[in-house]
């Protein structure tokens, strides 16, 4: 059997590689997706890869199409559940279609992927691999050998699997364009205060208050302080813009797919920024009843997609609606960015339906 | 014929007292009713109405009322509308209220309000006028005689009504418990930055971040680090504390009940720290189920309010079902205010929904 | 000054072309829109008319636009408030499009309607006018005049208008391709059944339960009992179809744009059993989230068209949402007609997401 | 091991009786739960249990307080799920509730239910088990033992367990106050229309029209023409009295909680009426904003109670805001029952909020 798996190169999917191997009697193919790793982890992914014996390792820059139709659909959306704003939910529907899309060309006759029976990602990869491939069967190692985190240690020590984790440190991570999760340790209690250890994305740099301003057409961010970026630079950028000044941090109880609560951080300096000027912005150009209407919209997408339902036609019809209401998403918002505090300070736009003259204060009195 | 007018003791309410007796033929009786105004602007609106020849006036104390039993329903209602914590709407249904409890005491035929025929306020007094007096006749000199600014002052000066408008400032300015509006002049344009100068209750005074700890029971505040408070007490003390970090601005582009769209500045320190504490907490000890349906009964209570509707049943209607929520939402959080940020560092609750052990990233990957 | 008015023939119709002639100056053209009246009420109305003294009389034929781009948009959005399909509310956008089309090509000066100030089609007028003739004036003759039925009868035996209202029966009717209203007289006490003479489209002459295949494309009926037929005609025979067994009145309290409650009757043949079609097919195509959230979607359609709105850029990004879905809402529908009683009995379509296998009582049991 | 087992008498719980002894080693203690059943088929229950050799078997009455205490709250949420009042829904987690009261009392290890893995019952019965009795192990022997149809049968002819299954016939049946669900066969295919032969409660008897009055207090049905009735009583006779009339059946496609599409057949005359009449009252008494928000909670409520959600804090919540409107739902409801078609014809209410005055006609016309 001819197996492709989604492989990060962390310590599960390491370890999937080998019970693939030899428990499940597969050859192994393995898929790292780009949706904004830094290079040195993606040729570690391919090294680790090949040590463990793959087939075959393929590693695909998936950036530019996360960015523009997956991030630019999630800004047009306002999406966020619970506050946390989709990063890795958004990411995963993505890597199982790559995944899906090497099968089908290696003609293998299964799909794997690392995640656990507890989390949210097993539900977002297997909808995609039972859509576009329900021919294939789906194996989930971690899954089905219900491995705790001390097992797959043990696992991957004892089959020579090279691994990072120091166990003082022990927290996860995953980190794409759209953000970076932190979970696990002694964040795992809710009366523990985040350590700022954990931070990366978003340590203060900037000494003085920073005024960005940002550019939207058709709901999309396309220019920041005047100048024009493509999708996945203009996420970068503002990531480090608003990453410096402390902006994106994230901390909250998350209710899981399953059930069960979890207490998440995150860091997402674009997200956080980019989303209070969009949003912002549509205040100015949508009607009241166009705003409602679409804060449902919102509300159901980003469900949909927390719990993995990418592919469910709904996700479509609720674009075909976004996409209508952002025609007229147009202008330049400016944005202070201080301290960790990130505000709209002033906007202009040709759709502002704003009328001074109507809500005129020389008109108008207050008792 | 024998009015009484809800009384300001500003420009646009002390014209009302002059065309209800000039133009209506009125005797007029002034109720100012104090839901957090201070001392000096009370005794001021008492001058002020007895020199423009009242029939009575009345200052009625309703801080307590105030904060009891529609600022501490509103925290339960996280209530918002287009991210304005309602403060001036929530104190009009019960400014209202105290009009017609004086007005049938003094057997009036009349209940007046000085609300122009753009805003918001004329439905929010009238609503409550018409369900529990529709009796009287109501009268609203200034939306009847389509005043505009300029007219109300050449007016007053005409008639030797003091007036502090200063013509290069002119701001509406409007404060209660609960948040301080600011509006006008050049606030009126989107593309202007509100100037530092409008800000009162949010001026940086603290050099140090700052840590503070509110308990919670049934579902509203009731003590700040560790020593408990009475409603108004401790609202007042978190407008100062949050206030002095900066926390509470609130700059935003707002649809009125009449559809126009205003651009408002709001100071809200005790409602946004309290707020966001009250949030988080909810996340801890409520269901998902519970916590998004609430979400929908808190958008339907925001709105309700917003538009005067205090007095519909449905109002009534939607704190039965808060109520029932609050129960459990109980326990301690911590804040972390620092330079105009504010976020939940950590909380503790008895409810707490959050299973360790379900969760915990020893029993759990991410691929 | 020149006014166009939306002219139907009717008593208060007729007496605001005399008010707008006599009392407003106006050289009046008239414009009847046939969204579905028969043709001796556009005779009558044309007679009637120039008998008035009208500068021009048009009568347009509007029913193709009606039905193609008003009826079956609703019938796609499942169109419905508190019961009633919209058959008024729908129609009224349309003829206030056509005055104002003449209005513009006759450079009138103003645009007139016959509502009265109690009702909802002021608001569907008024909103059409405003957004496509905002520099034309408004004229309300019977509102502005607050005339009450029996002033507006007196004011026609005055000017010498000729009047069908016999005192005894005083019912108020609407007719259009989507239904027929009636209203007034002793159907206004809810306590009070409606007595069958009021009753036009929906007398049971049918003698035995009869079967009726209904075949939808692209979420709209295109044939009945495999006949193809263009909207107007299929409108037109599912009326007499299912109006002669009886089916379509409905009888409800409706709360009016106003907030005030009112008791209407109405006979939708067409519209109850296209929809009851159109809504069970639906169930077997769409997924149970697309019912979902499109269940949301019909609700805030169906209210924007009733409060007159169908201006609002809300209701064009509903329709994207909505036609989205409709892509797959094909098949073949057979309803059960039998004495007032309509129901689906049987349906097929390629798009069913049913599967016999997942859901069959060989593999299931109930306790 | 002692288990309780949840017993209809039907083929699939007598076969887990067999299986829970020789499988899993068990003493099983059986629990029939009357909410509505015939006084035959309970004794046949016990009958047979006692001849499969169970340790104990109870019967317990449980129509009063299924009729007080679910069907009334039904009754309050106008509830249903795509057209199906919830009969089944309702009923389980009461018998859950019985059958670990039982286990309780009998110091049973373990609850065991009879539902498959494919269908909504199995989520309703372990909802209840998993809230009520945590320690206790949960047993499904059909879902574990994954048993088809046929093998059921098998499986009981080897060990003698009477049936009464005809293969011609095969439809599934469950039955209690609020109504008849029948599956199975031929039905399942939605392109057939269901036969007349699977309708035992809807049997049209009657010749004439009929009109039923019923009044209502505090929002659930007290007498039916004029003679008050308690609520087994009652709910009983309008089964009769709307029965004989053929009012009830419902045909529709059911998203199971699984996402699975089924076609469902049920019989529920009490509840189609009884609910006709209590939503038309409803919109007589409530203000629109209670209607539309009750609307929404009333969805909730249905879809909460169908998932098997009943344990969720969420459903009191919802229940108090329900039950807070319905103080004013009182008044009297005349239904018209005619061959399958059941409509209010007249209603009257001391909490009326219509106003003739209002919305008359005399002062209002319609173009």
């Amino acid at each position: 059997m001819k197996a492709v798996l989604a492989y990060s190169g962390g310590l599960d999917t390491s370890v999937c590689i080998k019970i693939l191997q030899e428990k499940y009697g597969c050859e192994v193919i393995t898929v790292t997706v780009d949706v904004g790793i830094s290079r040195s982890e993606l040729e570690e992914a391919q090294e680790k890869a090949e040590k463990l014996g793959v087939l075959k390792h393929f590693t695909i820059d998936a950036k530019e199409e996360f960015a523009r139709a997956y991030i630019f659909k999630a800004i047009k959306a306002n999406a966020q559940y619970e506050g946390y704003p989709l990063s890795t939910a958004l990411a995963r529907p993505l890597t199982a279609l790559k995944v899906v899309e090497v099968a089908k060309k290696e003609h293998a006759d299964a799909l794997a992927h690392g995640a656990t029976g507890k989390g949210n990602d097993q539900f977002r990869f297997e909808a995609v691999f039972k859509t576009d491939a329900p021919e294939m069967k789906i194996i989930a190692p971690v899954r089905e050998l219900n491995l705790t985190r001390e097992e797959s240690i043990a696992y991957a020590k004892e089959k020579g699997i090279p691994i990072h984790v120091s166990s003082e440190k022990c927290f996860s991570i995953d980190e794409n364009l759209w953000g970076r999760s932190i979970e696990g340790g002694i964040l795992e209690d809710p009366a523990v205060a985040p350590p700022e250890e954990i931070f990366e994305w978003t340590k203060i740099e900037a000494r003085e208050p920073e005024i960005v301003e940002i550019d939207f057409a058709d709901g999309v961010p396309v220019a920041i302080n005047g100048s024009e970026k493509g999708p996945v630079e203009l996420v970068q950028e503002m990531n480090a813009l608003a990453g410096r000044h402390g902006v994106g941090r994230i901390d909250i109880i998350e209710d899981r797919i399953l059930g069960i609560k979890a207490r998440e951080n995150y860091e997402c300096p674009a997200a956080v920024s980019l989303l209070t000027a969009h949003k912002r912005l549509e205040h100015l150009v949508l009607t009241r009843n166009e705003l409602k209407s679409k804060e449902e919209a919102e509300s159901t997408w980003s469900e949909l997609v927390y719990r993995g339902q990418w592919t469910d036609p709904l996700r479509e019809t609720l674009d075909a609606f976004i996409d209508k209401t952002q025609k007229r998403v147009e202008g330049k918002v400016k944005l202070k960015l201080d301290n960790k505090y990130c505000a709209v300070v002033s906007m202009e736009s040709k759709q502002s339906l704003y009328d001074r003259k109507a809500a005129s204060f020389d008109e108008k009195s207050i008792l």
